[in-house]
């Protein structure tokens, strides 16, 4: 299988692969004039390109018609995750991108152990680990990782954003099951004749702590459906990639 | 929500609990006469424990009526999986045990990278640590991990205890929706009236190189359903993760 790369350089037949995956390309793959890889460009539209010639610090290629990329799911799921001790977050990322999430927002809520500390720092560093995610997985869009969020109240403010939020308690709830047949269909129902707009899904998970009552009531008041993960207490590394692959597994995009 | 411990020592209306968890209820926790726990006998009955005495490194209890344990899923699920390298099998048990999993087998397969080393010691360690995460999630059983099986033949040839073998192959396969109905109302047809056994499933993943074609075709002929995990490539610690979650997804188990 061909290596893959992200560029938003491409134009005209042509494109341009600089910084560290050049350098990755023509001095650890040591790949040549003719070689072919895949280059994406970060919106779900791939392309096959083939070395035209090497820069300074950049890779040039000559590239065919693009053709939608196959890895992408037909849901975009927006993870909403309590703000983790120690590098749990960056675990949650790296399994989160593979599972297909598309956008993550870490949030500090009221009994997150954690405290916001040099965020601006840990953002390149989170947004370095989907990119890399990405590449080795194969997705056709760069999920981002967002600034977090620093209430609980910001959180529910963005609920308007998606076409379902499901709210992950620890104290139970409603099935999964069901919720994303009954957000689908709704969807398509208001959908304008001859389009099928992807369903905008919101996951949201908690901290080590788990959320306060007046969260969840906050929660369902902003229009979340409360959801239970079952009997078993998961852990805040465990839960997000479980309801990520539920929600896969049931919306057909993890077969 | 008390603590939970897992004793084997439960009879006649009391029990005791020795070793690390003793310290910890007494020394740690520092536990009185007249506290109640819940112990579980790790065969998914539990029952609510009054401490009544402390003896040199035990407590001892007094126990009401067991019930059974309400977090046990109603699935039977063996992971075998492929050896990884570095600390990953440990994430995978700790995981697999909060998402419902009952047994861990590794293997060694062709294309594996990791090598057996000391897997007696590693052992001992891989099931103290199933052993914690049991707790810490509150099963009802204690699940295990076997001593690695050293090539893909062997574990072919335990194919033959499950109701359905979900083979993950890299290169796809039928969806895993639909083949849990399917095998669940087999097992229904077969069994005695008025039983109604526990559907015992095996999920096959592999290493960080994947299965040989020749492995893949093993497995087919040794009855196992090839299945797909969609198109984006997880890692060999996210796939058994997301198999498990999905299985207890459309079992039911996870909600």
């Amino acid at each position: 299988m061909p290596h893959r790369y992200f560029t938003t350089e491409i134009a005209d037949g042509s494109a341009v692969l600089r910084g560290a995956d050049a350098h990755h390309l023509s001095r650890v793959m040591r790949a040549r004039c003719g070689d072919t890889v895949i280059l994406c460009d970060g919106n779900a539209v791939e392309y096959t390109a083939t070395i035209t010639g090497f820069g300074e610090e950049c890779v040039e290629f000559s590239v065919e018609e693009g053709y939608p990329s196959a890895a992408e799911p037909n849901v975009e799921v927006t993870l909403l995750a309590g703000y983790p001790k120690q590098d749990k977050l960056e675990d949650i990322i790296r399994h989160g991108v593979e599972l297909g999430c598309s956008h993550f927002v870490p949030f500090f809520s009221r009994y997150c152990v954690a405290a916001p500390k040099k965020e601006e720092q840990k953002n390149v560093r989170y947004n370095r680990i989907a990119f890399e995610a990405a590449k080795q997985c194969g997705r056709g869009v760069l999920p981002d990782v967002a600034m977090p969020l620093l209430n609980f109240g910001a959180v529910c403010r963005t609920f308007g954003q998606y076409d379902l939020v499901l709210f992950c308690y620890e104290c139970g709830g409603e099935p999964l099951r069901g919720l994303l047949d009954e957000a689908a269909e709704a969807l398509r129902l208001t959908a304008a004749p001859g389009t099928s707009p992807r369903l905008r899904v919101a996951v949201v998970t908690g901290a080590e702590g788990g959320f306060a009552p007046e969260e969840a009531a906050m929660a369902a008041e902003a229009g979340a459906k409360t959801v239970g993960l079952g009997p078993r207490i998961l852990r805040c590394e465990t839960a997000p990639l479980a309801v990520l692959a539920a929600v896969m597994t049931l919306t057909g995009n993890l077969e």
